[in-house]
């Protein structure tokens, strides 16, 4: 079994990211400048954005925070985004979710330009990424294949089962799985699946995306295969000062023996994630997406 | 073995249009307008346009058609399609495919206004579709979930195998069967799929659009399950004035004793996805999708 280290990839794209914001700065090229807007105090939403800024930081980009409080208006909101849509010194950037009630992000979301829209959220980007064409991939599903590629890890032919439906993890994540580049063969399971654990135990690479902890279970997994696990459900802990610690929707212990390759939780896709923001903040620089 | 029979539902469905736009115009409402555009004299394209023209009056739409030779500017296309986004009695208008070499369809696609893109094809109403939001679907796809609610055929945790990822047909349909709506656990095959054979006979409703004649076998096919083909590739034939017929994707003689329900070739999916585009012609007069 080959523990697929994320923390390690990470480091390394990091690192080449750096060096490539360097060459671009050397040849007289723009400081690439990621933008966060954040609304309200939740500890969830400050601990992530801090970790981009200072990810920003350690790679050479400019970042800047516009911040909220949790009663600001839609239409104060909105005016921000569309201010950063012409604004030609921001290359990209993250209105961080969720938003208070009161606000549509939807509406939010829509109104990003979607050259600017890193988070690939945008139904412009989810529709050219569906259609094959260039596009900002959301995080999750971004981190998850630059994984499978680093670890050499074939796809091509293989039959992979992906676990939940979300619309930033599940959906895209199948998606991406059964396109020419990767040609795996993709089930989307969901919770109306009947059968489940054997859709799973058919599964050469099993994606599990439902945030359940441990809900993948040894029989749940073929002797062989590559499980990636996506889940980070915050548990109570005695053992940590946060007094929580995040688990993933694999039962480790239960499964890792099975396995060819595995992800850890935490050290496994969650610091991808945080990875794949510098990566489209750089293709948003270099205006590669949409020239 | 229950016959789905697609000339009945689309008779159906238009005379339930034809009644709508009655009772629009009765309150005073705006005739809706479907615009096609045409270029070179393709036999295929002519005949599709000619027949999209003849559905609209028959349901009492207004329709035009602007027709260009296969030479002209793509500058004078996209001027075209502008020109139609502009005008506020154009509810909705089509570009027919293929184009020309010389010209990008991409490009003329990314320019239609998604308000407008009745064929579905823009990548925000690709992107939407895929993020469950209001949106235009491709006319196929449309079609086929429009021919299983009309038969009440269950589709909540059944296992539905697509086959073929095209952007037009196969990965839209992956997408829609596995929305919350519809509920089916979708598995998307294709040209690199391992055991197609029995990936397909695990399948309770198998959806096949690939385009290779008679590609489904009896032996591919689970006993009972439904069987919907959207395969229609001429072949030669001695026996048709027009010297072809249309076959389907299944080997329709080996399938049929063995399904549930089986949608014939023709008469079955084919004529629903004319349906489909009158369908959205209605929803953009009434501004159903873009409110």
């Amino acid at each position: 079994m080959i523990l697929i280290d994320g923390k390690k990839i990470a480091a390394e794209i990091k690192l080449e990211i750096a060096e490539e914001v360097k060459q671009l700065l050397q040849n007289g090229g723009k400081q690439p400048h990621l933008v966060a807007i954040l609304v309200g105090h939740d500890g969830g939403s400050e601990t992530y954005v801090a970790s981009k800024i200072k990810d920003c930081e350690e790679v050479g980009f400019k970042s800047s925070l516009f911040r909220y409080e949790d009663n600001v208006d839609e239409a104060i909101l909105i005016e921000k985004v569309k201010e950063l849509n012409n604004d030609p010194d921001v290359d990209g950037f993250i209105v961080q979710l969720p938003l208070p009630k009161h606000i549509s992000e939807q509406k939010v979301i829509d109104t990003i330009d979607p050259r600017k829209d890193v988070d690939g959220f945008h139904p412009v980007n989810v529709g050219r990424m569906v259609l094959g064409m260039p596009s900002f991939i959301s995080a999750t599903p971004d981190g998850i294949v630059e994984l499978l590629k680093r670890y050499k890890i074939e796809t091509s032919g293989k039959n992979c089962v992906v676990i939940g439906r979300s619309n930033i993890v599940g959906r895209p994540m199948s998606i991406l799985m059964s396109q020419k580049s990767i040609n795996s063969t993709v089930t989307l399971a969901h919770s109306r699946t009947k059968d489940l654990k054997k859709v799973c135990a058919d599964a050469d690479i099993l994606i599990a995306a439902l945030g359940a902890p441990g809900f993948v279970t040894g029989d749940m997994v073929k002797e062989g295969a590559v499980v990636i696990d996506v889940g980070t459900t915050r548990v109570p802990s005695t053992e940590t000062k946060s007094g929580y610690r995040l688990k993933g929707d694999v039962n480790f212990e239960e499964v890792d023996s099975k396995c060819s390759f595995i992800t850890p939780v935490p050290g496994g896709v969650g610091l991808m994630t945080r990875i794949s923001l510098l990566k489209n903040t750089l293709l948003a620089a270099k205006k590669t997406i949409y020239s």
